[in-house]
């Protein structure tokens, strides 16, 4: 059941123009923000925007400001006509593809900081990423003006950072996270993994065995988040191809650490494999 | 002629419902974001607002983040009932006056920090005064979803800094800038004012005569910055109650000093008369 392609807007004149339309017209907003490379877990987000509203955004910006200096910039994949096809499956009405130099003009000089849950973690191994992220989110809500935005729970930190911001900035946005899309193995679905050789897409899937196993020691009445963190970095350890960054259990609102997993808490994990960073996390308990 | 008075509302929930319908029937809406403590600068930007626009929102909110510690946050008058009556000779339809709890909850953690023309003058004169400003603004502007946004020129590098996050955080709102409204003595009229002695208010027209001494050099044809600011400190030094903190010549978009007078600039003036910081700033040339 093929849908009509969308509006692929650059401009962001034109965008505004589409959003004005829209809003005049009372209709739901759903804004889905990407970089692009699309894969299951993003198309997840564009069927519950497509369920869910009347006008739906793909935002597909790679987007440098949240990129560190020796960071995959330029090499992230761009693959716009390949997206374009994935999302045929779906009604998407706009798509919203600008160029950098459009979103950062010479002499832009604002930024967000989020502070608090955007401080340790990703925050921590990502100097500025989450002030990127912020900033960008921000500008592509004031440019599509939704009424709800969807995320992935595979970026947890994300968004919390989002809703923190939209908590603090009174943004007029309902934010919706969507759970983590899989492989059939278990690998969390990422645009990244594009980067992974055959052996370290191998050798990846341990981090995901080590949240689950910790989600099962969790079901199986351990609580103490010490002893479940000992037995998944037993594992990861097993692993030579991957190096850890982190791995810790937090709090679902905070990402401080806890020390007895009494309510929801998250295992959340970060590593490189080869040369390929990747994150993950899964609800522990709760 | 007697309008009806303006729904005063507190609530920021009760708030969003009147934005939420005015919106859906299309009005247009203009926002003047205030202090409180009006006087007949700020009735200009509501009759301004009056004109152009369908629902009128004054916002009266002391905004704690920015003042600096040592500021006059505490003793920065509070009139209410006088603002109201003020505003009785206009069509004003919400009076938005929330609570400081309520617009900095406990855990709030997101500032906006904007570089450039935030940084000299009142920038460095006040640190994260404009971080303060930047925030409050941008969250009144989530909270009213103005079409229209009105501001006075007597803060000039606020108008500058506020123009420079709108531009780029995308945010759907037109910045309008009214001029400096004075008494009939020349002096720009402010809710500090009020603190004034007797004998500081007649220092503090030096200010304003600088300026318009400034000006008037101008007209005559002089261009050369430093040779107009020499005259307007001369005239400054002559006030023994006036400690100067800036005086400066300045362009009017990025706020750096300029040496030729060839097109429109900015004398920009900040001074402590007594124990109270007054600003001020007229056109030269342009």
């Amino acid at each position: 059941m093929p849908h009509s392609p969308p509006q692929v807007i650059r401009s962001i004149a034109e965008l505004r123009q589409v959003i004005t339309a829209a809003r005049r017209a009372g209709q739901r907003i759903g804004v889905v923000p990407t970089m692009g490379a699309l894969h299951p877990g993003h198309l997840s987000l564009v069927a519950a925007a497509e369920r869910e509203c009347d006008l739906v955004v793909v935002t597909i910006f790679v987007n440098p400001t949240q990129f560190g200096p020796h960071e995959d910039f330029q090499k992230y994949p761009r693959t716009l006509d390949r997206d374009l096809a994935l999302m045929s499956a779906h009604r998407v009405d706009v798509v919203f593809t600008p160029a950098v130099e459009d979103m950062y003009p010479p002499g832009a000089a604002t930024m967000i900081e989020v502070a608090g849950a955007a401080e340790p973690w990703e925050g921590a191994c990502r100097p500025g990423h989450f002030r990127g992220v912020a900033t960008i989110v921000l500008k592509l809500f004031n440019l599509t003006q939704p009424d709800v935005a969807y995320f992935g729970r595979k970026d947890l930190q994300q968004t919390l950072v989002v809703r923190q911001m939209v908590r603090d900035l009174d943004v007029p946005v309902e934010v919706r996270v969507c759970p983590t899309i899989r492989e059939a193995d278990g690998l969390a679905m990422s645009s990244r993994n594009a980067y992974l050789s055959a052996d370290d897409r191998r050798a990846a899937l341990v981090l995901s065995r080590a949240l689950f196993h910790g989600a099962e020691l969790v079901r199986g009445g351990e609580h103490d988040a010490r002893r479940v963190l000992a037995a998944m970095h037993k594992l990861i350890a097993g692993e030579p191809r991957v190096k850890l960054e982190y791995l810790a259990i937090v709090d679902p609102v905070t990402m401080a650490e806890v020390g007895q997993i009494d309510s929801l808490a998250y295992a959340i994990v970060a590593a490189r494999v080869g040369t390929t960073r990747l994150i993950d996390n899964e609800p522990l308990g709760g």
